[in-house]
């Protein structure tokens, strides 16, 4: 699974948000999320969209474990539902529901570290088959 | 409409990716998003979850806009679909479909400078009346 | 559980497709929809839109079963994706995911007979205390 | 567009529903569904679900309008929010908002009669090219 440490590594979203890659395994990823003031919303709670970054990616990634790494992947969409405020660290557990030939459907909820359920996702992604999951050199 | 500047103002993530509040009017928000490089994914494309996490800001403001400012909201969901990677500055426009009493549900268009969709979203949001939009001082 | 019972047989939409309750405990309903070519899509899979209302009536029978008999129930919103094509019966199994005060969260999976994964379902449904769950005398 | 026309009267669900096809247009078709008893909830409302069902035609055939006649297409996933509940005749309005080479997405707005708005849905079609979009005679 080095390819997925290889790729999220690449992710300065990630780096940006301080989230980690703290586990993967065939059809399943986990990414974790410390608490940081500067991820929050205006009355103090983790931003929905960060708590979506890390939900997105644990889906994705979760889904590309189950590929090929020649392949690349791309979101196609995903929603989310916000089951109760967090204001703590985040981990959040992504698994594939459905792998296809070219679109696989994911699900991730992320919970606090009391347990407590925060949010839960569906993802819809697409296979690029041989293609590159690394910047076109071509781009500045 | 001061209160919802003065409420964007105190969101720290927003900050932290560098969007700002390009438009205000009853039941439409605009945010703006400048293009960085630690925003991207593996391949350098703005990250999807930064992309919903404007898409979702301006949905929220949106529904704001057009409630008490005595009052606060929560995400209750969104959904968002990514119709083109981007790799430039966004701007995400929120307007709101139904105004409720408690339930309000908005959508969001993000566009790139030449004007491609991005991405479209859909969010059901929570009002809650007479209750702070700030930080609970008796959290730290 | 009565009032569930009820309230489906009271469903006349779920007659018209011929769905029935086949599960109904604290948080968990089942509902059932045997095959028939009248059901179907234009090339004779069980139409998209049916398998969406019988996965809409356990994720909303689900919530009901947690709420008192008293009050009433709305659907806020859904997403189904659609995992894969179906030719034959049917089974939906609707379950809470978080009921809180105002809005509840469900989630349904939909099955073939040979345990096949048909579809996904994600929905939030909203209570209305002390409101019948009856039509309205006043509407013809 | 007779090729539209012609799977839409494949479609045995809409048949048992009563929807009709009443406007055909490139990346735009509209369903209409007359009011009947028996497609209601508990509380004498049309079914969420059925209000799904209109919608989601709405949104494959307009995808399907911009594909070629020789493809056939599936529905990955949708997402409705109900705005307003309804207890009279129907149109579900269904518009492309992105085509792409394999995925395309689709919006559908359903209406009353007197314009009140309904529901909003978001949806997500897969084209399958030089596939037939009807029955396999090989199955029973």
């Amino acid at each position: 699974m080095n390819y997925i440490r290889e790729s999220f590594a690449r992710q300065k979203a990630m780096a940006l948000i301080g989230a980690s890659l703290t586990g993967v395994s065939a059809g399943k990823v986990e990414v974790s999320l410390p608490y940081r003031d500067d991820l929050t919303q205006q009355k103090g709670f983790v931003h929905g969209g960060i708590i979506g970054m890390i939900a997105d990616t644990a889906c994705g990634y979760a889904a590309y474990s189950l590929m090929p790494a020649s392949a690349s992947l791309v979101t196609v969409e995903y929603k989310i539902n916000i089951l109760a405020p967090a204001r703590g660290a985040l981990v959040a557990r992504g698994e594939v529901l459905k792998a296809g030939r070219t679109l696989t459907v994911a699900r991730a909820e992320v919970y606090a570290q009391d347990g407590k359920h925060i949010a839960t996702m569906q993802q819809t992604l697409m296979m690029l088959p041989d293609t590159a999951d690394t910047r076109d050199p071509s781009c500045s």
